[in-house]
């Protein structure tokens, strides 16, 4: 009996700066619904879905930038995303910056997603581990990334959730080019993966074309599913936002690294489709049999050494 | 000032069982003139490229098996090829079935690469890790794919080698596929990885299309090569040999991912690219800086754990 998962991607267009929530999560529940019409039980929200992507304004540490903050989740803005969850049967992975004050008093901010069940419950919270750009203003940068400099590296790890029938992990961004973050999943078995990114078409600090940039998201993308057996459903932020380009290209991506499903607009649109989840254990169970063929005795350096060394 | 090493890929037809080396030796010759011609001063020869891709058959562990292997390197036979690369000033990676006696008195046998350079001299070597198939004959199968069986796993690592310019490492076939091959060598800031492979065009155990399975090879090889900023060149064994359809495809791939030259016939054929090897240093100073970026206290499974573990 196949374990089918209808997955629905929700690519989003510009949200601009100072834009209010209630609109976003407007234009979120009717994306929502869209896909529950054709059929989704599961959606992909971008990366911090609630606002602009405010990392490329330089901000000092005060009103504004606390703004783009949530405190608490859901919130009275954000609970009709869990109300219309409930009410419809479909879950959601959401992304947003997360608000918090510590046991010791201390303010933490990082880069999180959600993953709601088809009950309305949040089942799932990842904290996003590479965080791209850097940590203060840099004036010869045509746009800021400051996400070095705005969030805390996650502290969860890449945890795996029984959820929806199926075993899902989460990832945001610029984590999908990293091959360990799709490892540490597929070493727990993981059977579809949910990522949210804003990434621009250009390259702020090195000439490549948005050709060769959309190939490197999608590659990232295809490789990570492939050689962990495991379904990937990937959500852009697109359009010119605050005057910058946003690459789209949302996918859902099989075991196979196949992408099955591909947006083809620079704006909100759906797209859809059937995740058999036994799909990848041909996978699982020949090439990429880890049990059987991965040797880490070879891979200590992956674990023991962060950056280059020379030869 | 750019340095560029010309890379030649002499991707082979079929050889089959029983063929002599000398006749093996005189194709790898030939293809070695028409890489320098080509302006090459490295090339890349496949996986066992001396001899038919033996571990196809089930043989006892007997004469037979036992004339697949080399006892020396370079051997009367294979000296011609290290004499023409001194005379021609061309270096090359060969891969050979390597037998020896250790010091305990002990038969070993690994599915080797040697790198040799441009004076002709061994500079470098590589024993296969990721050992694809099987252990014992499994009548089941259209053909087997006993490199468990026939071979010991890799005792090396992932070493690079600083050689002609740059800092070149060595991994083969089944390896190209693992994440891990690639970011042991990109953590010790590898320029160009050279490989061979022996990969059947049809998937003897599932269902899988021819070019489902090119797709695998190619996106294995540019993701590998993109997540570490190196250039590779991959050389296949191809045509049908033994009966089996052995998929060509060899091709030279850029630190960014990018094709930038495949094979198009399924025999004997040299392609030819000039890598700059400081093509990948942006990539390496980036998006894919490993210390600014990388971290690894989220990595630790990847080699506490073998296999894989349910949620």
């Amino acid at each position: 009996m196949a374990r089918v998962l209808t997955v629905g991607v929700c690519q989003m267009g510009p949200v601009e700066r100072g834009e209010g929530r209630a609109v976003v999560v407007e234009r979120l529940l009717a994306m929502l619904r869209q896909a529950h019409a054709k059929g989704a039980r599961l959606v992909v929200f971008p990366e911090l879905a609630l606002t602009t992507f405010f990392p490329r304004w330089h901000m000092e540490d005060g009103e504004e930038l606390d703004s783009y903050f949530e405190k608490e989740m859901p919130s009275n803005e954000t609970q009709p995303l869990f109300d219309v969850a409930r009410e419809l049967g479909v879950g959601f992975y959401l992304g947003y910056a997360e608000q918090f004050v510590d046991e010791a008093g201390k303010r933490r901010r990082f880069n999180t997603a959600v993953l709601v069940d088809d009950a309305g419950a949040i089942v799932g919270k990842y904290r996003k581990v590479h965080l791209p750009g850097h940590y203060n203003y840099e004036p010869e940068r045509p746009w800021q990334h400051l996400e070095k400099g705005y969030f805390e590296v996650g502290d969860l790890g890449f945890p795996v959730f029984p959820a929806m029938g199926g075993t899902l992990g989460m990832c945001i961004c610029n984590d999908r080019r990293w091959p360990e973050t799709w490892r540490v999943m597929g070493l727990k078995d993981v059977e579809l993966v949910m990522l949210g990114y804003n990434t621009p078409t250009g390259n702020a600090v090195a000439v490549e074309s948005p050709h060769l940039r959309m190939f490197h998201n999608h590659m990232s993308i295809q490789a990570g599913a492939y050689q962990n057996g495991t379904w990937a459903a990937a959500a852009a932020r697109c359009g010119i936002e605050g005057g910058v380009d946003m690459m789209a290209g949302s996918c859902i991506v099989a075991p196979t690294g196949e992408i099955v499903a591909l947006a083809s607009t620079n704006e909100d649109e759906v797209i859809v489709a059937d995740c058999d989840l036994d799909r990848g254990r041909y996978i699982k169970e020949t090439i990429f049999n880890f049990a059987e063929h991965r040797r880490t005795e070879h891979y200590g350096i992956i674990v023991e050494q962060t950056g280059a060394t020379s030869a």
